[in-house]
């Protein structure tokens, strides 16, 4: 059900950013599609069974990757998509929304605001809410990356991914963990928005009043009970990283591997600056898991500092 | 014989930068390697072949990234492998030669200087000349690419291939022409480096003294005969194409579709830019072959000027 233009998306060593690294690192490009980034690989699933059945209509909440990722393959099924973000959500993500053809409704708060909204539209027109990481499609089809990594899984170690509302860590790490369970599972999250490590950590969703990261794909303050119970299943780890590791993370994925990646996408070579002894030696796959960034604002972080 | 990592490259629409070109652009992202371009294609046919027979080097000259793929595709099959490249060719191609463990000659010279110093080398040392676009293997590796468009050759009009020494443009040419000859093939060169579309043009070799482009990959002077035998057979045209169209092309591929591409990668945008007239309304595919760029030249390029 998903076009096959989001699968078998490009798995390779980078080398060149292993001399920093202290261990062989291979990268997962989500990027190089029409959405930029993994989460049509879900929308692709929810907008194909939602073609099949009657009211063709859907509304989502979005920090702009999901939102973007439904409109493209809602338009591409006739459905009629509503998409409700943030007004602090990156423009680039906004306009893409738009162009896409989706109605997009703006917020005035975060991520989490802006899913009580979707849910109120929801009921209030019956239609499909899709609720990202809740909604088993959205898991299903991030699980496909999980697919593609186990078909090379004899030659790594461990798997990086970057931790939001958890649907490609749940879908991830459930594939690694059952068809290659000798792979670690390792969350990654930034220390400013921590809600779903912390609730990792204590068992128990624990929620946070505000978040405070540049890594905006990932910026919640509400996990989900159920999601919470799948990532308990498969995670072996769950880490958080400051923002100057994102920051040197996505100036190192540019400087030595030339790709534009958005915060999000450099949670796992953050992961990797900030415990190096960790991953000595061993070979890690990161999931680069989306490219949808402000170029003034990345300008401003990754030209801010030298590349060391 | 070509290792899977480099095949099935990303082949997708960039809408955001169809407003901007007029028509409907795919790009073929041969860029998401580990060596950033489409050249390994051919050098992991040639390697595989000379794995299989007696002596085990080979030099070549190169631009940069013909030398640093032929370097990764001997370093996998324990060849001796040596490249011979223009001291002004982009330090990343030359240091990434050198990361991967082959012995680098700089010739104070331009490349076709280069390829009478590797010709030399191998003469000398009777080992074997790899000659980009010359040695069918690298044709026959870069026409995989046009396998790859083939495949999907139903929904564009339209190819746009980068004119240096010919291997790509005659490779993808030939499949294109053969299996989907509605697609007009269309090599793109840059105005400061126009040798081998003069020789299209006029049906016979035509040299230049000295080449001056920023598009170092496709900088030649001497094109090879055999290779412009070829490229009558299968080109539907070749276009020139001035700096600041190749500059503004990257700049595109940057702020509409995410990408950091040497200047070789932006020709076919650049021809678009160019001609929008021709390409009205039609389906262009362009092949984005090569992301080896120094990141302060591409900031000089890129950030020089406000985006139209």
């Amino acid at each position: 059900m998903i076009d096959p233009m989001f699968l078998d998306t490009p798995l390779y060593r980078c080398e060149a950013l292993e001399p920093d690294l202290g261990c062989a690192v291979s990268v997962k490009l989500e990027t190089a599609n029409p959405v930029r980034s993994f989460k049509a690989r879900g929308t692709e699933l929810v907008a194909s069974l939602l073609a099949g059945q009657g009211p063709r209509a859907a509304v989502c909440a979005s920090a702009g990757n999901l939102g973007q990722a439904l409109a493209w393959s809602g338009r591409a099924r006739g459905l009629d998509v509503t998409v409700v973000a943030s007004r602090f959500a990156p423009a680039v993500k906004l306009d893409r929304i738009r162009a896409l053809d989706a109605r997009l409704e703006l917020v005035d708060g975060d991520f989490d605001m802006a899913r009580e909204r979707a849910a109120a539209i929801a009921e209030h027109d019956g239609i499909r809410l899709v609720e990202d990481s809740l909604d088993l499609e959205t898991c299903e089809g991030a699980a496909t990356v999980g697919l593609e990594l186990v078909d090379a899984a004899s030659s790594f170690d461990a798997v990086l991914i970057a931790l939001g509302g958890g649907a490609l860590a749940t879908g991830v790490g459930h594939v690694v963990k059952a068809l290659a369970p000798g792979v670690e599972v390792i969350c990654v999250q930034p220390l400013g928005a921590p809600a779903m490590t912390y609730s990792w950590r204590r068992r128990r969703v624990v929620t946070t009043d505000s978040t405070d990261t540049i890594a905006d794909g990932v910026a919640g303050r509400r996990p989900i009970p159920a999601v919470l119970d799948d990532l308990l299943l498969v995670a072996d780890d769950a880490v958080l990283v400051r923002e100057e590791s994102i920051i040197a993370g996505m100036r190192m994925l540019l400087h030595h591997a030339g790709l534009v990646v958005e915060p999000s996408a450099a949670l796992g070579v953050a992961a990797i600056l900030e415990d190096r002894d960790r991953f000595a030696g061993r070979h890690v796959v990161t999931i680069v898991c989306g490219g949808n960034v402000d170029l003034d604002a990345y300008h401003g972080w990754v030209g801010a500092a030298p590349l060391r």
